[in-house]
């Protein structure tokens, strides 16, 4: 199996991404192909060596580009411009259809999740029959062990009703298959339980999840819900995913801060601090992004998985782990058979979306 | 001053609303009319005068009401049944337009939202040109001192751009006159920052309020802007407001539960968690929903404030005192001319919503 890695995606790359990827390689077994300018990772290869962090002995081969999308640009634009930036070879690697490259069974890239998605739609395209490709994130919750996949967090804008019931199913795949939940519990995100509550948008949705034999459809919840290991997948559309996902962390970022300042106030809180820094790190690995092993993009034609910006080569390892068990699990093949099986026809053409 | 309060609503009732309408009355001096099952008040007045909390030096009357909306009840369906419901005959007051009632400035009520809203709707009715009432949650943020205002909540599940426009407007208002905010900052809840971001609705609403001289419009913000002290009023549709308002309700939840079992673990970290008890404290404090007042109901033609259903004393003192600055900044004149000025006719009838 072999991974291809953008080594210049984040805020770390390449130091951080080059040494996920070493780790990666000997942890999980698996080749992996580091995409980037040669010199910058050959140059990392040795600082790392220098550290005690060989990797002769792995499969590890580099491919060369020498175009980087930077975080600030637009996706789309940046992409035009820079044809051999590697985000765009990366999704190459695993579109396969040039000799010059190697073939690659998923990517992984950190940094920029707009140009990550309209890399691998233009080059992977997506899984016949799905309208839209989505975000999935994994979110940590209070029960122990249990995660709830946020579907979609924000690659689209508008959605239809159709488009969250291929969510709800993409994401009862990977649940199922991935994570080995017997029956994926499904949830529409809305603003009350009952059925009937929101807006005419989701009372749209909830007829085409209800009638779905071949989903384990709870019914509605609410936003509170998400972190309380109700349900294991979150049905939504791009826009309510994105400013739940992005709400969530704005609190947590206050109530870290909070926490920082009030403990600072007096010398028995200190002390308290510096006793309880165990238990403050445990509240931490447990919210860290860096654990959940990042985004999907589910939907294309091709294993895709997003790390998050500031990525450290553990949240690459992780990365790197999802987008192993996603490959081994075979879920685009299910979910490309899944939605075949719902439509009965080759109606719609294998398309790649323009930009 | 009459601030009526629906003395049966919210889970501590009528005890806790009955002892903070009593701490209310003296510490703002305002004059209050509990409405509710008189009995029941009359108990519980002598169950704190044992307590030493007496109230016959204050101007608090009873108005009598023998039926109670409940919290799992259906807002509307309850209402038709009950026309005698505590909140209704508040709402009552706050009209004025009955002579056995006593008149009010405003209400304050515990409990149900959608009860409060309803019967406020359908008993004082918008202000004239007001096409929906939205409802106004105060969030704290990591700024001391700094909150901001997230209108719609979850009054309305499908809104139009028109409608957030008033609620930017409504919202000045408020921050103005009674934050004392010169020039309160108002940003549209968006996925991303830059103009053109997001999807087709609130690219309607973004040139309503960029092109409207009287708001300080700062443009887009996302959900972990709110708690960061960025802006005095954020603007939304009440389905992504409840989103984001539950959603990092549901993460503060989480981030204390965890907190709670990872302090547990060892007894250095209970050590700690004891010696850092009052940081702990100042945190929740800060965050906690009762030291901001609850809820506010704007575009009624009647001051609502609307405390939790668990609110406790301290949350309804916080409330009557939210209902008295917006008395006496003369908050419903103010929007109702600014919005008057807006159309420069009397074109909309001055109506009351049906249920």
């Amino acid at each position: 199996m072999l991974i291809a890695i953008d080594a210049m995606g984040g805020d770390l790359a390449p130091y951080e991404i080059v040494k996920g990827a070493i780790i990666a390689a000997r942890e999980l077994k698996v080749a992996i192909a580091l995409v980037g300018h040669p010199e910058a990772i050959q140059g990392t290869f040795q600082a790392l060596q220098k550290e005690g962090l060989g990797h002769q002995d792995l499969d590890i081969k580099i491919v060369p580009s020498y175009q980087v999308v930077e975080m600030g640009e637009h996706p789309a634009t940046a992409l035009r411009k820079k044809k051999d930036a590697s985000i765009a070879v990366t999704a190459r690697c695993v579109a396969g259809k040039e000799e010059s490259l190697p073939k690659a069974d998923a990517m992984v890239a950190a940094g920029s999740t707009g140009a990550a998605m309209a890399s691998a739609l233009f080059n992977i395209g997506r899984i016949q029959r799905v309208i839209r490709p989505a975000i999935a994130v994994m979110l940590p919750s209070s029960v122990a062990g249990k995660n709830c996949m946020l579907i979609d967090a924000g690659a689209n804008t508008d959605s239809t009703p159709d488009m969250l019931y291929q969510f709800a199913k993409m994401g009862h795949v990977f649940m199922k298959d991935v994570r080995g939940i017997a029956k994926p519990k499904i949830g529409l995100l809305n603003i009350g339980s009952e059925p009937g509550k929101g807006n005419a948008f989701v009372n749209a949705v909830y007829p085409l999840l209800a009638e779905e034999t071949g989903l384990n459809f709870i019914g509605n919840i609410e936003g509170r819900d998400l972190f309380k290991g109700v349900v294991d997948v979150a049905v939504c559309d791009g826009f309510s995913g994105n400013i739940a996902l992005k709400s969530a962390e704005g609190l947590a970022g206050m109530f870290s801060a909070l926490l920082k300042q009030e403990l600072k106030q007096s010398w028995q809180s200190k002390l308290g601090a510096l006793l309880s820094k165990k238990a403050f790190a445990g509240v931490k690995k447990h919210i860290d992004p860096d654990e959940f092993g990042g985004a999907l993009l589910l939907g294309l034609r091709g294993n895709c998985v997003i790390a998050h910006g500031g990525s450290k080569a553990g949240a690459i390892v992780n990365a790197v782990r999802v987008a192993k068990e996603a490959v081994q699990a075979g879920v685009l093949q299910t979910i490309h058979s899944d939605l075949a099986a719902d439509l009965g026809a080759d109606s719609l053409e294998e398309g790649v979306l323009s930009l």
